[in-house]
């Protein structure tokens, strides 16, 4: 088969699909480098692994880290299907993550554009540059229909 | 060589100082279960593992949770050297840790009682009760003296 490669947010909503065939909670995050290059790929694992902070955005921060040898990804951007919450914000702001992309709004958990606005604090040491709402009714969709399966 | 057990703030103090010792800023954590045994007991590790977010708190819950095979610590406290920062704090929140116990203040990135103070917020789902200023002088004295050496 050959065709248009996804782009980074296609391949964080296949991420996230994944992640509800696995039966954890359908989100998906992809770093690409400075030349747009897919660097990391994952979805939520927390269940899987029995880890709480396996959160998508941790596990491809983790990965990037390892790849490219390097605490701070300067150069690097991040594209999740949903608005981080309070602990995948700090890692990227930790991980210095240069620009943020994320698909549906989370006011129940957010901690980008609601609740806390990590980024907006003036402890936070560092701010990626924010784009939200992309793809937001695909990764909005997915969410409900998982939560819809599940009741 | 008999004698008293460390306390598990005392433990997590020596964490933080092994952590010291391998270059990483000197915080330690400890999680203990209801019986107040010491389940997990580890320090910073971010460089030796060239990961962003291998703060002490997370890798003990993350040992935590594989060991008693659950996502869930609703019975089990955390002991740590250091106010917990956002990333941290939001761990500590998902994990339902039962109890917090921090050394030393962290005005300057802290998100318990400084900063976003996560646990008071709205879009918190589950809070710790939390004991400040254990041990405070000497988890604040250790990573004083850290600093200190490498200006």
């Amino acid at each position: 088969m050959t065709g248009v490669p996804p782009t980074p947010m296609e391949q964080a909503l296949l991420e996230a699909e994944a992640a509800a065939a696995r039966g954890e909670v359908p989100v998906g995050a992809v770093i690409t480098n400075a030349a747009g290059d897919v660097i990391a790929s994952d979805g939520n694992r927390m269940r899987e692994r029995l880890d709480p902070t396996a959160h998508a955005e941790v596990l491809v921060i983790r990965e990037t880290s390892k790849i490219l040898g390097e605490l701070r990804l300067t150069d690097c951007d991040l594209y999740v299907t949903l608005e981080p919450c309070p602990m995948c914000a700090a890692a990227i702001s930790f991980a210095r993550i240069r620009r943020l992309y994320y698909g549906a709004s989370d006011p129940k958990s957010g901690a980008v554009d609601h609740g806390p606005r990590l980024f907006q604090t003036n402890t936070c040491h560092h701010a990626p540059e924010v784009y939200g709402g992309l793809a937001e009714r695909r990764a909005a969709r997915l969410l409900l229909d998982f939560f819809k399966s599940r009741r």
